[in-house]
């Protein structure tokens, strides 16, 4: 096993841990921990609340989540060698459950504190629990349904500079003031509530803690990307912005369905990830990889052949409308009816909602160029169910 | 072989055909041709365009060609027993290229006619014409890119019902109206110009010319969806809106790229198509398969395991705003990356951009509820390239 | 399409052909055919038997099969350039049905006329009938079972030098010579009868029938390989033997399980095949290709991703006896276990033993050292069946 | 983390261990733990010498080996209502390494002290290293090579029979006596020397010691199948002979090429592993399981699409003489070629020997009934290597 770089004890809040992480991005929250590039390492990691959920079947935390202590990471660590303009490479070797949390949860935010992707149509709190088989997965909540988990971070990249956090905050200000009292809101500004800043204190935690940008939003440094594909065996080209790379990562799903749809989240965990670090010096500008990572997959992603999959266009549920080339919508409308179809196997709308937020589900961009309409799907793996869920001809 | 529906002479335009298809959608066009359920037969197709695309070098042809002349599609072929509320089951078993006719074309329309995804950065029409072989194409514009084929119809559907009509051209009018002078247009409304209707003629040619919907977007009947996965072996489960259900197809790609960004379109084709139907009596209710259609892919899909993959974020590239959850704008910034990181291969930004439209890309929707970022990614497969595309690291 | 090279008339046996094509291994079997390294062309081919079998339920024909036909193949063609030491670069382009012939045939040999690898449980002549629809294929005498085809040619290969001929027929003598009388035969030494030998005439057709080697074995020129795998998109890498490399090929299957056990064979037809051609200079000893063909196979094969895995192990089923680490005998128990389970289904063993022969089932070699037990293992995609296959655990 | 039923301490002999497993095959070995079916746990095992293997450089320890202790296996397990007739429903929910001992060794066994399956080419004992960091391995002894392994316990399997164990002795013995002499050896016999029986003492242990079967060769209960898809997620259904079902495992590989043709073996290590078990009562002759386990692989083995493969046929490579369809030698030429091969890379014949004993190479029966020569490929994935190893033609 390597080195354990951050530890984690599952009883104690991120902020007492004995490598404190932090839950905002700004290049000042200090490096504790330093590796060399060619390093191999274990990073162990809180789930991304924090520990605000917990294994029972009552959503009433989902509810009531604290949503400014999201997401807690383990680092930043500090890269020797590596400078702006590299592009540091990180090698997810491993991923697993911290032993004796051998479960995670998926839920869905309630309208009025965080939403999620189907809001409108499922405004309240819900939640699944999770438990681990090793790599399967079953949820006493969702019947019948059984999947091997595609581990990830839901979230890991590099610390911002100085002028990249001001460009973050300036822009998402600019899009909350365009409609300041949305809810949910339309982005999540600096905020010292609940702000968790690594070994800061005083006065300076208090700045960076007004400054510092929230997690939420994949950036160009990578970040909270919730990629399902960034499991075992990938290898990631990330941007470096400051001296040292600063790399954090947290967030850990146990799988996700391609949109986390639900938004809290995927299957999450507290859980542990090996890495590997180099980097290529001057690489941003030598291979043009300047505005957000860039990843080779891993070959150990489960691999299902056989899918049913749903198209959605881009016309709104509640008005017709038609929007252009929306691929939102036509993603809320491919999930909505395969949601629809589920239905008629049995399962509530909320189960079917939460399966789609949970297994390995695929979501594309089909067409993206076919006025006014874009067309996008979702495709389930059919093997995850205990029985065959195709429809029937009447002549086979 | 089974028994040809429509057979096509490349050297006429669709309205000479010895059967004539049609290019716009209305429930009055008549079907000539009627099957039964589990019936096998085959379709031919001419290219999307009507044969308006050369095989040479020169653009011209996609810069000036006649957009109300598209899709020229082949049917309606009425199915018997079928009827509103059913499923129309469509097994499509084999695709393949008209003899003597083994090439397509690749085009970026030019900003003044059509446009394309990228069409802000590649505002002038461009063409590649491919070459097949076999399971393979190449491109004389294109050097260095050898890929098998995801061969498949980039438009099948079933005929509306005049209400469906009335809703889509209701719609349509509205988003067109919303902003009439825009270039490109954000709707294509019904025109009589170049129309096809099969073997209509005189004033019912005239009323259905005015009141047919165009062929350019996917809706409710499926139509111009562009999934590249349609491929050989996928079963679809069309919605019936119309007695015999009328089945129509078209715009055959021999690969394209998620998004078909390049607009004009993945590697466009004329070719021929066979097909299984069948029916499931009043499947649309028993299954919730109201909306769009929905499909199992088939299982000789090219496949590649090795991916490299560029993300994007849903902020503008021009003006640096934060779109919420936009996840076009995200898409499209994952492609203007992965252009980007193509040109340090070597390929002009206008190579690359059709390699993303033709190559079987994959495009996802990763993230869809990280308030304000979409994600997404387009990932590209290492294998298609005749050399090593990935980054080098200073160490290995 | 490509130019064909050789054109074949389904009503006409293979030397009454236009190009009439050979059923020996000879260097002076005339090449009447050329082409030049780079070039692309079809090749059509007759079933192996030149037509024997019919499309009926009467498995007398191939009972009564005239073993000594077999195989006819399409060739020898010359290759511009080639010469021996060099490796010839064969690309399997594409393959496919003659129009109008879309079926084909899978049979087990009677014990008295060619036998099979069952023979001692399956004496008797069998004969199933399969239907090409598209990708797919289906028989009426094994209801239920469904699959995509994995094409390919079971043989192809260059032709034998003088030297090399004498080889093979020197050992084959003397394997035949040790057991003369064994039924089935222990080798199939040359014979005049029902040679076909291309254009040669007189007494140079006499001494060539008289020398020729049978094509039923795999060698070292490729041969009889019946490896389902080099079906579309493959690269071969042929040693070459004789000034102009020879090719030739035929024996086209639809599909074929691993071993081919049932001999006649996999799913037998006449087909075309797109082929293009290379040449390495001097490639034998660059790379160490001397001894057998290899290959790179293609990217669409159909993949299934859920098998039942059957094993066996080198002890024999009548004896009980111990053979110390025989593959052979580990491979037909455990195709002999399968057939055992496809009974508990309801299909005959006959049936069962002809699913192992005709669909895309996997046969492993997984231990070939584990004194005296080799365990070799047999797997069937269970997506084949339309129904699940698998057994129920009292408890989920 | 299930329950550990078997605890493991690396630095102590199995038979020291706080519950001592066992290395021969007995109904009368006592079963010291029991579960129930429904119940999931974990067993950790010692690699498979019981530790006599070293990680350094030099391979004398290989040479020396002593193979009276093999295999040290961690059980019975008595699964509480299983009866002979059951089917045991074993799942591999998860595997990995000993925390510490995160390596493994491939070894070929000398000529004189078990021998290989090529040891008439390389009779000289060898040994590499193999560092595991996360899914992947590399070795100080084989450079640019690296792959994810495809863990796996080489030897999983239920108790015999009283009746079945006198069975598995006699014909052993006979195979053993046509040929006493023979080095390597023709079979394994019981011998009380090294033996470990569990809890066994006194005259019952002298009895069972001289008694039990040696675990070296798969047979009807499963045992030493080496079938390196037997990985996470597979579910494998035991025929059982005794009472209990007296479940035993061990001899753990990282990784293993089909054939496990180095003997000493894959990638051997010491590991846990997760387990289900459930029972399908009489389901022996419900499903006609009765020769040998039968399997479901899972859905997480590394998928590679790209190999090179090689081929090999029944003559034997110093004689010159044709083997009646005898795939031990085909396979043997195919590794024999794929070696050659790899030579011309660079690689000694040694290193390329042990490639093909661990990378996850893919051995199949292609023909077994191509009257004389058997042909097998060897498939290796492209991948692992570091660079390109395809040959490159002359024109591209």
């Amino acid at each position: 096993m390597p080195e354990v770089l951050f530890r984690i004890d599952l009883n104690k809040p991120m902020d007492e841990q004995e490598t404190p992480g932090h839950n905002r991005w700004h290049p000042d929250i200090p490096a504790t921990v330093s590796v060399n590039p060619g390093d191999i390492f274990r990073v162990e990691c809180k789930d991304w609340t924090d520990g605000q959920i917990s294994n029972n079947d009552d959503p009433s935390d989902i509810r009531d989540v604290n949503l400014n202590r999201v997401h807690v990471l383990s680092g930043p660590i500090w890269v020797n060698g590596v400078e702006p303009g590299d592009l540091l490479v990180v090698d997810i070797l491993d991923i697993g459950a911290i032993q004796g949390a051998e479960w995670g949860f998926n839920g869905v935010f309630d309208k009025q504190n965080g939403g999620s992707f189907l809001t409108e149509h499922y405004p309240e709190a819900l939640k699944s629990v999770w438990d681990f088989q090793g790599i399967y997965t079953t949820s006493r909540h969702i019947p019948g349904v059984k999947f091997a988990g595609i581990i990830h971070p839901g979230l890991i990249g590099t610390a911002p500079s100085h002028e990249m956090l001001a460009k973050w905050n300036q822009r998402e200000k600019k899009l909350f003031d365009s409609n300041p009292d949305r809810v949910p809101t339309l982005a999540n500004l600096p905020t010292p509530d609940s702000a968790v800043l690594g070994t800061l204190k005083g006065a300076e935690f208090d700045r960076v803690a007004r400054e510092g940008a929230r997690t939420v939003p994949p950036r160009e440094n990578g970040g909270n990307c919730d990629i399902k594909n960034l499991s075992k065996g990938s290898r990631i080209y990330f941007p470096v912005f400051v001296k040292g790379g600063k790399l954090s990562l947290g967030d850990i799903h146990f799988s996700q369905g391609d949109g986390e749809i639900t938004f809290c989240g995927g299957i999450e965990m507290a859980g542990w990830v090996d890495l590997h670090v180099d980097v290529i010096k001057g690489g941003m500008s030598r291979y043009n990889v300047i505005n957000n990572p860039m990843f080779k997959p891993g070959p150990v992603e489960p691999h299902y052949s056989d899918y049913l999959v749903f198209e959605g266009i881009s016309v709104d549920e509640f008005t017709g409308d038609n929007h252009y080339l929306d691929a939102h919508i036509a993603y809320r409308r491919a999930c909505l009816n395969a949601i629809e179809y589920l239905k008629t196997l049995g399962y509530t709308g909320e189960q079917a909602y939460m399966i789609l937020g949970t297994a390995p589900v695929e979501g594309r961009i089909n067409g993206i160029v076919d006025v006014p309409n874009a067309c996008c799907t979702v495709a389930i793996p059919t093997a995850i169910f205990d029985k065959d869920i195709l429809p029937k001809p009447n002549r086979q």
